[in-house]
């Protein structure tokens, strides 16, 4: 098949690679009609994340059911499917407690960006659907991880509803943690950004207010905002030290920073976390655990988070989605083998 | 006033000090009839904190109201009071979130193993009740600190009825945790402790195993006993990397470590957190705000926390007190003046 493989820093390539076959009797492969680039991904692409030279790359993406293994019960070729990008069982006692990215069983996709992926643990891990129109299509797909992992990051931080609630980080995954606040009930949604298209989307979503500042001057900004007492949530959807650093800053005595950027070089600041009983919760979301859910509010037009995807590209211009994303002239990437 | 003072590493001294006094119309002064030394007390006694020469030193204390400022409307002289060591207003938005040791308006006891002891914002720190009979003296100076600080730590890992619960520590404060997890509902509580007096009290307490074994051994016995799974809550009540790490270590996935061991030198692990969804909650504990509640559990004969209690002593004797701690003589020592 072709899949997208990454061979060094800025070296994105679409090549041949072999196809992924039935491994396990509970593994199905699915047929991808549209996969997207991830934040995350772009660690490797910028180096900071080690490469082995020809993998493939791309956790997200949604498309036809194409061949199950034996002991394969609910699924058949020809169902249309979103594939959480972390796979699971939905059964171990991991995904009973809700954390089935810790599936003990789990796997995860790893050639998104291609044509064609395997899923194991089919029959804990896939939602099937309707083949989504295409004015619907990008939500579903966001619901294979940004839409669920911004989720993640307000249900970690325990948003109810009236709270304020700060979102650092206006990427895909901020964006839909406005989302998630605003489903969730805050009254107020503090956006960080710096950036006009992303604070016009944000405020789109439910962001009321907009901090365009950073460290010290973002967190005095908030705290006048709280009347000195800070974020009754805040959600870390960046992973830096710089942005973990500013979340504990704001976030109020007693409160839950909830943190789904990958960290990247952070230090923890346990003595704030101490005397402010200030507490962190959040980590890789368990998306299967909230994809039927946020599907229902999908197809109900409730949410609309497919808006954060703003560049829509052939499998053959991938290269050019990473170009995109990494220099910020795009949110968030389809790609469509 | 006779109280006791700190002048170096080792170095405790009973002197005469200036009587605390009425500073705000706020205040109360307390003429203490117990109190008690901390594992906290130990990092400055051990030269492992900042000593500033001839500091009073002690923060839990229980007494007769001597004297209160013009605007204190619920305690006259005599009447006889718990002292949380963190004072607070119990009005402000930090104690309304119930962290009542973030009090904006707060402060805390600076000389509770001395005769006499200044409470600011008496009105919402203290807690009256009929002087207790010698037998439950102990238990009631337990609610100044130690017994509300295992309840926080069991309160902020979640701990729910039916859940097994890892304390990590055999001090006082890990002993009054498992006093509050069997309170909380747990089914199985594992106290990590190598001292032979400790887990009999543990296991009169409510443990129902132990393990003896520390670090990477202590992890696999936890992991061992729970079907490679680990602990649903997990309460850290020491607070340095070592304990951090274990707790860490052997917390489930999805699961939260409740610490209250204020951290010295800890790294906090976030990759592991990340990866496993274990959260960390917990600081400072808000005293007040569980106060009410463990005291009528002491009332009622419930629990005994005071049995942590194990050395008696007249403040003349203070320094054996510490050196009895510090050489694990002793697990929790009263002091009278």
């Amino acid at each position: 098949m072709r899949a997208t493989t990454i061979h060094g820093p800025r070296d994105i390539r679409v090549e041949e690679v072999p196809d992924p076959r039935i491994e396990q009797p509970t593994d199905a492969v699915v047929r991808v009609t549209a996969g997207c680039i991830c934040g995350s991904d772009l660690w490797r692409y910028r180096g900071e994340n080690d490469i082995n030279a020809g993998d493939t790359i791309g956790h997200e993406a949604i498309g036809f059911v194409e061949e199950v293994g034996a002991d394969v019960q609910r699924f058949r070729p020809g169902d249309f499917v979103i594939i959480p990008f972390c796979h699971c069982d939905n059964t171990c006692p991991n995904c009973a407690a809700g954390v089935q990215s810790a599936c003990v069983n789990g796997g995860g996709t790893v050639s998104g960006q291609g044509e064609l992926v395997r899923v194991n643990q089919a029959d804990g891990s896939l939602v099937r659907t309707d083949q989504p129109s295409e004015s619907v299509m990008p939500s579903v797909l966001s619901l294979t991880d940004v839409m669920p992992t911004g989720w993640h990051a307000a249900v970690s931080a325990g948003v109810r509803p009236g709270m304020t609630v700060v979102v650092v980080g206006d990427g895909a995954v901020g964006l839909c943690g406005v989302i998630a606040a605003q489903q969730q009930g805050a009254e107020r949604i503090v956006m960080m950004s710096r950036h006009a298209d992303r604070q016009q989307l944000g405020q789109e979503f439910g962001a009321t207010d907009i901090v365009p500042e950073r460290d010290e001057a973002g967190i005095e900004a908030v705290l006048d905002l709280t009347k000195g007492i800070g974020a009754d949530a805040t959600l870390e959807c960046v992973g830096t030290d710089q942005s973990m650093r500013m979340a504990f800053g704001l976030a109020r005595a007693g409160s839950t920073v909830g943190f789904v950027g990958v960290p990247h070089g952070v230090t923890l600041p346990v003595g704030r976390m101490f005397g402010k009983n200030i507490g962190l919760r959040g980590g890789v979301a368990p998306v299967r655990r909230y994809v039927p859910d946020l599907l229902t509010r999908v197809l109900a037009g409730e949410i609309n988070p497919g808006r954060v995807f703003d560049l829509d590209l052939p499998l053959d211009d991938v290269a050019e989605g990473y170009r995109a994303m990494d220099e910020r002239r795009a949110i968030k990437v389809i790609v469509r083998p």
